[in-house]
């Protein structure tokens, strides 16, 4: 394991009233002594950990500037060796120079992610709490922000731990059975070993399941606001954004391609997707917005499908439900809105519908709208009840997950068609690698550079 | 004294590894304990002053962060008040989240620089101080920085306060005569306390010399190119900057607008301007262009003549010269290059340039180049070898010396004219007032609002 001591600004690049510089390393209190000097001019120490040290960078006898400083003890830190934080005036002048001096006396400047990297690599972290460390610093809503804290806290990682510790068992008690293969012992439990085996496909298919939800909420959960032109839609998606950001105009045709809007509600970030009308045209650039219709429904959570009832062809708006309940094979939630409700207060009639529910609304006055929200809000909380605990965020888990799943394919399989334990024992040891990837038991260099790489500079 | 407390991220704002927020003020213990737990639930107090401590952030009992928490105790805080500082996980979403439970718990956010109003009003730091801690984190090179770290710790405040003193008991001295007026006696030893105005006038005068300096060295040091069109100018600031930055052409008259580049050479921050070139014209543009040019060279520490060695015309760069040495009157030094030596390797023979260094240089191979910015920065080190301690930088200094000098004046007038102590008495206030405005000792809230609205929020 590399161990050179590295630095790096850990607080945002830019002019501020402070900055934080952070060291890890197994030298990183023997350079601080060489440019930092207490008032007193006493030498830093371990003994010092844990408390603020006030003094001055020094360089050349110049005062660079006045400073605090903290050690962190190995094991006791963020990295989990020994840490010095020197906390500056946030003159990017003094930044880069304070930098300079430590790099001119041994240090060297972090990768990205570096420190946690550290971190990881002495066990203070598995590698999906690592992750959750990226996640948290870049979740920018509440309930994404939530499932990083879990993630970072731990979250699912331990249970897949437990299970994959009992799975180890298991395949050693096979190997076993290898060695004494000629003597026909049965030292694993077969029973007991499909029983784990299944206990394990139910939790990966839990965190399949709620990847779904994780990358949904981590990403914004998308809304596509569909149906005839000129049914409001613009007007709908102004409304609620409180702002005048689509153009609205009453000539049909006028949202040819689509316009995404993210908004906070309820901690949740909802992507909301005007989209061009639906309708028969020959306008080429029309259609090919029309197209790009039908493909933002298919990946959306809720098609909010609009109809105006100043304007009312039943037929046509069934018709063009059923094409839409058919498309979208109920993996999207649609959600009628009948529009235009100031102006027409009849209840809408529509023959087919039982599953889905019907809204009034006035896009143009607000009616109906909070009644809108409440019910999405509704709905994404009933969503598995959002388990915090076991909600996966990540797209390498995820692909993991996928491969685990796969594997465990092959044991079942296996044990079916009665193949021999050699082979059975080969999948097993593929399976217990796919899940000690998620929280880094099985580990690689190119596996934690590509982790790693999208960390900031300075965690 | 408003004694609220008050909290602001204090690291710059954006997605980072760490993020910095702080609190002052009486509450700000308290506040803290509505919001943060430490793993065994204890509350943190002022017992804890300076040590790390480690807990999470809570609301409604979910996590929010998992932070370090450092307690400064008054008076040994930066602003003399309870502080403490919450080193954070840098989300924007968790930046924010802590301000606005702070905020939800009774702090109020704090206005710019208001921590080092605190800090003034606390008596932490003299307000000239606290002027050098905003010069310090603006300060972009390495002499910037060296004045403000000197100005920040006291730098030419303490020589001034030591004088009003002197001064104070001097103008009691004059007030006692006033009540004894017609008793004719003298307490206040008229000689001394001419000495004493004498003392304060030099020094008064050596720091408004300083300001020209200080002020030069924060901003940049002007140096402005100029010579005949075609001379070389554009393609001399292109090798000093090493890059292409000004449109190079053989064209006369390319250089329309002046062309401003600034660069760090040796810790000093110069501003190298190219100039249009100078001669008789008619195109308007170029005119306006041309006196730009003029305008350029009075503002200039130092003037860059470039003279063609292929195209010598004598006569007029003769006359040129003893144009630009006529309106400057010596403010600006002028240095003469004569370009394209690798051209035309004769010595130039000019009249009346005794006092002007002629270089040799070629801005197309860079030859002379280094021997021009050595000679730069040996008279910049001249000007009064440079002493950080008395160099002033603040616009607001150098308006009260001046009004200092003013009163000083008055009261040396009165003094000649022997006009009656009731005067000389008022002419001593207004000049005590001038003073302790320097260093803050005399003060009201517009005087404090526009220092310290330029100050970054959270310093």
């Amino acid at each position: 394991m590399n161990n050179d001591t590295i630095c790096a600004i850990s607080t945002n690049i830019g002019e501020a009233a402070i900055a934080i510089i952070r060291l890890t390393g197994s030298n990183s209190i023997k350079i601080c002594n060489k440019i930092f000097k207490t008032k007193n001019k006493k030498k830093i120490s371990i003994q010092d950990a844990r408390k603020i040290i006030m003094g001055k960078i020094i360089e050349n006898n110049k005062t660079i500037d006045e400073v605090l400083i903290t050690i962190f003890k190995a094991p006791k830190s963020y990295t989990g060796e020994n840490t010095v934080e020197i906390s500056c005036h946030g003159s990017l002048f003094i930044q880069n120079k304070i930098i300079q001096l430590l790099i001119k006396n041994g240090c060297r400047l972090a990768k990205n992610g570096e420190f946690t990297l550290r971190a990881f690599l002495n066990r203070k972290l598995d590698l999906s709490q690592a992750e959750g460390v990226a996640e948290l610093i870049s979740s920018d809503n509440e309930k994404a922000h939530e499932l990083a804290i879990k993630q970072m806290r731990g979250g699912f990682s331990n249970e897949i731990k437990i299970l994959r510790k009992q799975f180890i068992k298991f395949a050693s008690l096979i190997e076993l059975e290898l060695d004494f293969s000629q003597e026909d012992v049965e030292f694993a439990n077969r029973k007991d070993l499909l029983d784990l085996i299944n206990k394990i496909n139910i939790k990966v298919n839990q965190l399949l399941d709620s990847f779904k939800l994780g990358n949904v909420i981590k990403n914004g959960i998308p809304i596509s606001i569909v149906g005839a032109p000129n049914a409001g839609k613009s007007t709908l998606l102004n409304t609620i954004l409180h702002e005048e950001r689509a153009i609205v105009s009453n000539i049909k045709g006028t949202t040819r391609d689509t316009i995404e809007e993210k908004i906070i509600i309820k901690g949740f970030k909802m992507r909301f997707i005007d989209t061009a009308g639906l309708r028969e045209t020959n306008d080429t650039i029309e259609k090919i917005g029309i197209s790009k219709t039908y493909k933002k429904m298919t990946e959306s959570a809720f098609i909010l499908y609009l109809i105006d009832k100043t304007d009312l062809d039943i037929i046509s708006i069934e018709k063009e439900l059923e094409r839409i309940t058919d498309g979208m094979k109920n993996q999207s939630e649609i959600i009628i809105l009948a529009n235009k409700h100031d102006l027409n207060n009849q209840n809408l009639e529509l023959a087919d519908v039982d599953n889905i529910k019907i809204i009034n609304i006035s896009a143009q006055n607000g009616e109906g709208i909070n009644q809108l929200l409440d019910l999405i809000i509704k709905k994404i909380e009933s969503w598995q009840n959002i388990n915090y605990d076991i909600t996966m965020i990540n797209q390498r888990h995820f692909e993991s997950l996928i491969n685990t799943l796969n594997s465990i394919k092959d044991i079942q399989n296996g044990f079916k068609k009665n193949i021999s334990s050699e082979f059975i024992s080969l999948d097993i040891k593929r399976c217990l690698d796919y899940l000690g990837e998620i929280t880094g038991e099985i580990t690689n260099e190119n596996l934690l550079d590509s982790i790693f790489k999208d960390f900031c500079i300075g965690k």
